[in-house]
């Protein structure tokens, strides 16, 4: 149980959500009125420019703090810098006189803790509101549907001399050299001619992988960044699906490599070919331009070098370029963007991030960036740079722990130990605390979460049998921008990354899986209509074994969240959740979780896996 | 107890101590073969630029493993970057098939970990061995010694403006606007007439805070960086001292403000009287030249602006000029480091302190840069920068808390809830793990501990009875340059950082004290002696309550620590503790704590507080 003093960046806590540099802003925390100890006084402890300082919090005068059980601190903090850390210090009336805790952004702590995990106040915008409040949707588009104009054109055109070409029941070569090279030919238009299917869902960003022309199915290794590659509709088709995804309110983001290109690249082979070129300093080459760096050492993927300002002012360009009208796109998200301008012992990756992010601003002032670091990215995401992360370690990673089938075994990004193990309800709690905690609320509420993604097995192949839904229930619901792969809505399966690109069979799929469809629409329905969800606080209830219990909080009416891998029956007090004896309205569930609400406690319980969400009322200060 | 796998980064866990970047180097990992569990299989990961790799260790083949207890494996790890980090992923038979742990610099998870707290292998070039093996005497030249020149010349000069004129022995004000004022005429030629003094506590680096003229006792407000105060004898009082100390074999470091100069600074009277002078943009005027930042608000301490670059240049030149001819420093310790270069949204703190660094290397490669970060100093010193920290968290407070009379109420850089609160030594651990662990293994060996300095209350005051000589006996023994305030070795007290600084009284003092100065003699040459000291590694054996055991360990002979802060009683098996029915001999203690060797197992035991140091067979691989 979580009887805890509690703050999160949300604006309950931080009321004002967009400060400038050099505002004073109000900052709070609440404390239980029982079960933790009389607190006696309050200090916010925030960084100026690197040292120090205190300010005094003072109790919120409240007509209901007695019945509601809590009472409210607030300072007022200045944030001195773009990046303010702070945290509170409490002194509490202990047993043997007064005693003191740390409250910090990884919990509480009876011992000084260091500044890393500190709170921090964010002086940039956040993203773009219909991120903040959306679903992506992410297509790899060579596997997600061919267009009647692309099966056409295929049977015009020669194999690629790079393609192991496919029919699209062709079964997937999950390992082994033919895995980049197998070509099935989805297209952008399949995907146009699908809008309506993903709009169904509740999605309303399409994130499509790169579609750049290249020698691979996954086109990470781009040809070149000039145009849309032809074998999926070129750029016109890029066009119709941007045009036909906005008429439909939605947005589209694309895949960009700043870490790479493709050796078949125009600034490579130009490089390659003559040393005095103007893009040879775009790479690097040994002295006598005999060898040169690439990704982890595979030759088809030159890395980049952000040193040259050729190169980044070639790369402003085309940051920019795809923007702009005539392709429209609202947003990037870049790939392995955690070794980008990274090489030796050249370290420019955050000048990096500033470029692309202060690019953005200027020529589309409204669009998303989000970066991948698939590892522990907080060092990166400090809400200077990317707006978010995509990333596995505060949310997917846990959350295949957490639900995974006793005999699931699965390559997590190269550990090579099998995982996952399994971890109970406490451990989720503590890995996600341990590595959400590390970004500021801001970064926090646009890192992408996803149940899996182009590059993982499928969750549904990992988790017990009614663990998606579980698992739907809970990532649209913590912080962060729900994140589906094509395919998850049918529950598909898929034993690695590769495995999990397989085409969708949509011939038997679209009258199947209404229950996982219908989870999805109406989960997304709900993040757009209620507050709590996209913007609310979040605090952990209860955390044991097979059980979690948080709630979303925010002022306009929060949102109870129960989720159990197995059966369960558990009581909290009033004094933790809202209690009523009307009973609470359910917004939406799985599974056979109830609960029995009388004047002073709660009981939840259940035969079996399951979740279930409450509205409970509003939160005021 | 601490039967478990262990790592750190010094010679036996990493042969290679100066790696250059792109090595490939011998990472290993010790596993106890009993109390843990068999170990399967160890992993390294490291980051490659930014990305986890991972590389397969071997068991060490080993004639004396079995019998030691202890086995080791080994892997090899390219340096890829000038900073690697890196971490141990062990696969181990559990209750229920197979389990691992992840070790890092904090110690070991059943969970995945932030990469912050992996272990860091360094590529640049250590401190030099003088700094490594020496002890530090910091002296606060206004209240150390009068010279009989000084105190002639005093008789003759009028008193500055800014002070007010005390005798060797008027009471210090410790607090209000005198603090900074009072002024008692120490100089460096008395420091010089006492050197012999400072050389027989086996002190060998002499740690001089500003000695720049300036308007306040204390100098950090510098009215120039081009001459020595003529109030403490001017350049030729430094070069007589520096001269005096290299003939003794000894050093001496200077302090410098990079933070601010003071407002009497000619920088700053120019850029004040002036806004087109040359110096104007030094500073941060706002545009109308009628305001200026300043180090806390405080006006007489204006903040130097590291974006202009005539400051740079200058600044250069004065790093340069001290250690030179005919001045010859050896060093600078850098005051508030952490807040240089940092101003609201200016970050360059770290091309700051990459330029001091790349300044010294320059122009005396053989000489130590320290860097004042009071607070957790981690996240700035990575070995890149400052060879070590100036900071109190991972050593000072822990050990004021574990060592804390009943009554200690101290206050400590500002903390609103006066301090320390008495902590168990598992806490003692967890704190010194926690801020210690985040410094890569060659900045920590670097760092200065202290058991108080010019800044803080004084240790005699804050600790038990008898606490001094366990601090000494600890600070002289863990990992970090140990540095001692004058007045140490004499017991000196004082409340706060200003009563701390009151004079030293000389003829009250020589006849006295000689159980804390003879400790402190000779725990300084056993340091210069026993290379386990400054650079063996460092494993904690047991700690509860009242009881500190760890051991330092090295090829030529180790050496194990046993500190208790009131008396105790325990039993450590042979597996942990090296044991001989010889019995083992003793390098040093106070307080009765007592061992008895067996050839299983070994009892320490005290009737009250003590330390007391072993000399254990070194340890092989």
């Amino acid at each position: 149980m979580f009887l805890l003093p509690h703050h999160d960046g949300s604006e309950l806590y931080l009321p004002d959500q967009t400060p400038s540099l050099g505002d004073t802003v109000r900052v709070r925390l609440r404390v239980p009125l029982t079960g933790y100890g009389r607190v006696l006084r309050v200090y916010v402890r925030s960084l100026r420019d690197g040292e120090p300082h205190y300010d005094d919090a003072s109790r919120v005068p409240h007509d209901v703090a007695a019945s509601s059980g809590w009472e409210w601190w607030e300072a007022c903090v200045s944030l001195v810098n773009p990046v303010t850390r702070y945290r509170f210090l409490l002194e509490i009336s202990g047993n043997a006189g007064s005693e003191w805790h740390w409250l910090n952004a990884e919990g509480l702590f009876g011992r000084d803790t260091p500044d890393v995990h500190d709170f921090r106040a964010v002086c940039h915008e956040p993203a773009p509101v219909w991120a903040r409040r959306g679903v992506i949707y992410q297509v790899f588009p060579d596997r997600f549907a061919r267009s009647a104009s692309g099966a056409a054109s295929a049977a015009q055109r020669a194999t690629p001399e790079w393609a192991v070409e496919c029919t699209w029941d062709t079964p997937v070569s999950f390992e082994g050299p033919d895995a980049p090279r197998q070509f099935y030919g989805g297209d952008l238009d399949g995907i146009t001619e699908r809008l309506d299917h993903i709009r169904s869902l509740g999605a309303t960003v399409v994130y499509l992988t790169p579609f750049f022309p290249a020698r691979s199915n996954h086109r990470y290794d781009a040809a070149t960044f000039s145009c849309v590659d032809p074998l999926l509709g070129g750029d016109e088709a890029l066009i119709r699906l941007v045009d036909a995804a906005h008429a439909r309110g939605m947005r589209v983001i694309g895949d960009l490599t700043t870490n790479h290109t493709g050796d078949a690249h125009e600034w490579f082979q130009s490089a390659l070919a003559d040393p005095s070129s103007s893009s040879a300093d775009f790479y690097y080459f040994s002295a006598d331009h005999a060898i040169y760096a690439s990704w982890y050492g595979v030759p088809s993927l030159p890395k980049l070098n952000w040193t040259s300002a050729g190169l980044r002012e070639r790369f402003t360009a085309v940051i920019a370029q795809w923007l702009q009208p005539p392709f429209n796109l609202d947003g990037w998200r870049i790939d392995v963007a955690n070794m980008s301008g990274r090489h030796g012992a050249v370290d420019v990756n955050r000048a990096v991030a500033l470029q692309v992010r202060e690019t953005m601003r200027r020529v589309k002032p409204d669009s998303l960036l989000l970066a991948e670091s698939t590892n522990d990215a907080a060092a990166d995401f400090d809400g200077d740079t990317w707006h978010g992360a995509m990333t596995y370690s505060n949310f997917t990673r846990p959350l295949w722990q957490w639900l995974a089938r006793d005999d699931a075994r699965v390559n997590f990004f190269g550990t090579p130990l099998a995982g996952p193990n399994r971890i109970p309800a406490e451990q989720f709690v503590e890995l996600h605390s341990v590595f959400a905690a590390a970004f500021p609320w801001q970064v926090r509420t646009q890192n992408m979460i996803a149940l899996n993604t182009h590059d993982t097995a499928r969750a549904a192949t990992v988790m017990i049998p009614g663990g998606l839904l579980i698992g739907l229930g809970i990532m649209f619901t913590m912080p962060g921008i729900p994140t589906l792969f094509a395919g998850d809505e049918f529950g598909l399966e898929g034993v690695n990354g590769e495995d999990s690109r397989a085409p969708l069979p949509w011939d038997r799929l679209e009258d199947r899986h209404h229950e996982l469809r219908d989870a999805v629409a109406h989960l997304g329905r709900l993040r757009l209509k209620v507050a709590a969800l996209p913007d609310g606080g979040f605090r952990w209830l209860y955390a044991e074994g097979h059980v979690l219990i948080y709630v979303r909080e925010h002022a306009s009416g929060s949102v109870l969240v129960v989720a159990a891998r197995a059966g369960f029956e558990v009581e909290l007090s009033g004094h933790l959740v809202c209690c009523s004896t009307d009973g609470v309205p359910e917004l939406w569930g799985s599974g056979d979780v109830t609960a029995d609400w009388s004047a002073d406690a709660v009981r939840f319980r259940s035969g079996g896996p399951g979740v279930r969400l409450w509205a409970l009322p509003g939160v005021s200060v």
